[in-house]
């Protein structure tokens, strides 16, 4: 036992004791006569003491050799402190060492273990163990800890049942690329890492399982988006004899346990909104609706004078910022210049001041006239001192362009607070979403995903217009999660497959497995399952989530701390029947 | 919502109530005039009943059309049962139908879903999907449930941390293969599936996060044994300023904890051997200690006479069996044929018994005189009526094969009791394990474990007598567990790395991020894995870790039902720049 308590634990009621404590030296004042040594751990800070007349020599010499980060043991008396820190626990005593044994040197770090480090990101992930060490890092580790344990607690009172699946299946080359791992005992022939364990899942439920969940890391093999990591973790459901709404239940159920539980707040029935709602009024099937600014489409008001630009557009549509028109020309001219930035890309913007006097000014009096103005405002509910911005162009483009601006401006004016939780469904998602690249139709969910009833016979007629029982569940302008009711019956799957382009030979060649699943029984089933590294960081009040992380990897999919991916020996290549195949 | 209740939950309580039920059908009776269906789900069986008087003749059609495993959602009025079922739950009532939806139906299952079913390993594993449907299989699901979340709660209320550790790392050539994982986007590199987090949840320690935990997948491209998957479940501990008598206390806690919530048993202290005495008792560094028959080593009392085979053999050691005397001479010839099986491997055994009249008849009755046999008897402490087995040879193979047979006697005998639970640690292993193969030494555990205090100058001279502070925890002769202190400087690292032959730029190839974190203050630490498959098994009453695993994968390690590994394309290949190198 190194010791009797931990750095965070002793008080005032501890006064007269003898203690052993252990931890790191997070800094030392030696005034000669005197010497104080703040040790930490991960339970606090507690203040030690050396002094001349209280301390033999030879102890206070060891004590001036004691560097930052040295990892030490001490044995005293527990003392009243003579000026108390009320910032500290611990703040009322410090320890007068009698013994003091170092149980490691240290390096001086790369940087400093503070709240506030002088350590850069690069920097702090070679060295993320120190970087763990930090109050805001291992902060946020326990909180993860604290959100996955209510999690499973939560799900677990409430009948499901946490079943692991493999991560060593098959690779499908349906949606996001596979990460694989040939297979020694099977020569020219892979695994692959699961990017969800969607099959399996279905497949419990065809087993009888009734209500599954897991906590499971999930593998893309995708070029990484800021924030986007190669693994991942799911917290992963599925429901037998379930319709949607049973479903939305529960998870709302879950989520507003997580808002008490971690967040100390309650919230009330979620909003629910369409997918096509959504879409209209804030251009986005992932609304954060902490903030107004919802969208106007305004083709009625403005393509009856002769404004081309408005006239060739397939949607006009706008936004209003309350305060908006205080702006001068050259805060207006930024804005504009950030709707044109490539990563948004619009074309130009329209703006409508709602001057104090009543009447508007804006970038197209030469085509409308105040009365045009006045229409427009008042459909967009502008009001005196607002600014309108108005974007135009190619509906889908412009619904991005223009959420993008109001996601821009809601984040400059500070209505996205961190410690307000706006949840909020989206239900009804297309089944199908059109792809550019490819020229056809695609799952938008997955392949399992079941068209909403009497509407499968719209495939061949209207496939853009099919819905699906399909829903996301938004947090703060975050998908937290999302699911579906899926198809449970052989027939609807195989035309699915074939809608989306699967030969039967293909689907049975991947899916076979499920499909005869289906033949023996399968019970209507669906679920859900949310992005835990996103949900932890929102829930944290963060969006970054890296830093809830343990050991994350960076956006080459690199872990720069133990330098992976690496070169693999020759030898392995050989058992593996695999060579390497590229010009370095 | 499809259900009011489910299959397990109506009383007699619920009499005259109108209810909802959906499930499957488990089986049905045809009188003519009445119909009885079991309707199944996760949470019981409910009979339903439909006849001539209360039916309409509609309905009694589709009911007789019902074939086994159909997927039904029926209403209907609880009734009172006229011969109540004590069996079930629900055996006081019955469901008088009103309507009845077929949800989907069933082609006949190619195995019965009873308890004890007709289907073979083979078929039950390509239709798992139907197997987790018998009782058996889904209640052991269930128990790893329970199992998974007691050790959770256990471990998180006692202080420690849930941290994820990534999946994708280095390979590194110690110990057993690594599956690999070619990176697509640093052509040319690997990453390897974990064998264990070993070296991160070290890192936390160095991070300060002082207690950690996870349950954890790990992965092993070893040749299967039997009963031995690719991948497993770890549960994985470390603690940081502890000793090992800290660490044996936790898990001791822990052990003790699940006995009681999930087996209902009280256990005191669990006994401590060291892995001397173990080796020496039982042969075995894993004992099962519900049943006696400890060894006794003979050398003393065997090598004075003209017998070759024992005064040439390194270990003379003999158990008794308890009532053995009475085994015929054919029982005794098959077990000697029994311990040469090459699976055992003795050249020979030698018996005595311990007759009725006090005398002894034994195989070498022309070297050893009664007094002889005596003097043995009294040695083991054998009584009359009982059989001394005695092999000989190098002490390790005989170990081993004497072990083997007292395990065998003991299961012929009935006192491996699965009910029993007697927990074990066995300490002080050693710290290095000589390999025939290579010719050296090898870590026994693992590289990073520490040598007990002052036996680290031992290494030059008598290696493998350096003992370790490392521990396993036995449970009815089973590793469920294993752990040791940790080394926590760089130098003693550096040298025990290069003791086990890898030269400083392998270890700084392999471990540097690990060497170089021990130089930033690093605390002592330690900690324990248990393997969570067999430990569910075991706590269960079985030994098959299978049986407790949703979806396993066979001895060739391939999962029969998704027909995992399978090729892939070759584009996939070439993204990731490797090609096939072997000959079909």
């Amino acid at each position: 036992m190194y010791r009797s308590h931990t750095c965070g634990e002793l008080r005032e009621s501890h006064i007269g004791q003898e203690v052993t404590l252990a931890g790191w030296v997070q800094k030392t004042r030696d005034k000669g006569f005197m010497i104080w040594v703040d040790l930490r751990d991960r339970y606090g800070i507690t203040q030690l003491i050396f002094d001349e007349e209280r301390t033999s020599t030879a102890l206070i010499k060891k004590a001036q050799g004691l560097g930052r980060e040295f990892v030490i043991q001490v044995k005293g008396k527990v003392i009243e402190r003579e000026s108390k820190n009320d910032n500290l626990f611990t703040g009322g005593i410090e320890i007068l060492v009698t013994e003091l044994e170092i149980l490691n040197s240290s390096l001086t770090p790369p940087f400093t273990i503070e709240d506030q480090t002088d350590g850069g990101e690069d920097v702090r992930m070679k060295y993320r163990y120190l970087d763990i060490r930090r109050n805001p890092v291992r902060n946020n580790l326990m909180f993860r800890h604290k959100v996955s344990m209510e999690v499973r607690k939560y799900l677990s009172d409430q009948g499901f049942i946490d079943v692991e699946t493999p991560y060593l299946i098959k690779s499908t080359p349906e949606g996001a690329r596979d990460f694989v791992v040939p297979s020694r005992m099977n020569a020219g022939q892979f695994y692959a890492l699961p990017q969800s364990p969607q099959t399996f899942k279905q497949l419990l439920m065809v087993g009888g399982m009734d209500k599954y969940f897991q906590l499971v890391k999930c593998f893309r093999d995708e070029d990484l988006r800021a924030d986007r990591q190669p693994e991942f973790t799911q917290i992963d459901c599925e429901m037998a004899f379930v319709e949607q709404e049973d479903i939305l239940q529960v998870f709302e159920g879950l989520t507003r346990h997580l808002l008490k539980e971690v967040n100390g707040i309650e919230v009330k029935k979620f909003p629910r909104m369409t997918y096509d709602e959504a879409m209209c009024a804030y251009g986005n099937d992932k609304p954060d609706i902490r903030f107004g600014m919802k969208f106007k489409e305004l083709n009625d008001l403005t393509k009856h004078r002769d404004f081309k630009v408005f006239n060739d557009a397939e949607l006009v549509v706008g936004i209003v910022i309350p305060g908006g028109a205080a702006y001068t020309r050259k805060e207006i001219d930024a804005l504009i210049d950030w709707v044109k930035r490539p990563q948004v890309g619009a074309l130009g913007m329209v703006y409508i001041r709602c001057n104090d006097d009543g009447t508007f000014k804006s970038s197209v009096d030469k085509f409308y006239d105040q009365d045009d103005l006045y229409q427009i405002a008042n459909a967009t509910e502008a009001k005196i001192g607002d600014l309108i911005c108005i974007l135009s162009g190619e509906k889908n483009k412009v619904r991005a362009q223009l959420s993008a601006l109001r996601m821009e401006v809601a984040t400059r004016m500070g209505l996205r607070k961190p410690d307000e939780f706006a949840p909020l469904w989206v239900v009804d998602f297309p089944l199908l979403e059109w792809d550019d690249e490819t020229q056809r139709y695609h799952a938008m969910h997955h392949p399992f995903t079941s068209p909403k009833p009497g509407q499968l016979e719209l495939l061949d007629t209207n496939p853009g217009d099919v819905k699906a029982n399909a829903y996301d569940l938004v947090l703060n302008g975050n998908e937290i999660g999302g699911g579906s009711i899926r198809i449970h019956d052989r027939r609807t799957q195989e035309k699915m497959f074939d809608y989306l382009g699967f030969t039967p030979e293909q689907a049975k060649a991947q899916f076979g497995f499920l499909m005869d699943a289906f033949q023996y029984g399968a019970p209507p089933h669906g679920g859900l399952a949310f992005g835990l590294d996103r949900l932890v960081a929102i829930l944290g009040g963060q969006e970054t989530i890296r830093d809830f992380i343990a050991f994350p990897k960076n956006n080459a999919g690199r872990d720069v701390m133990i330098d992976a991916p690496a070169t693999i020996d020759e030898t392995q290549l050989k058992e593996l029947s695999i060579k390497l195949d590229f010009k370095p």
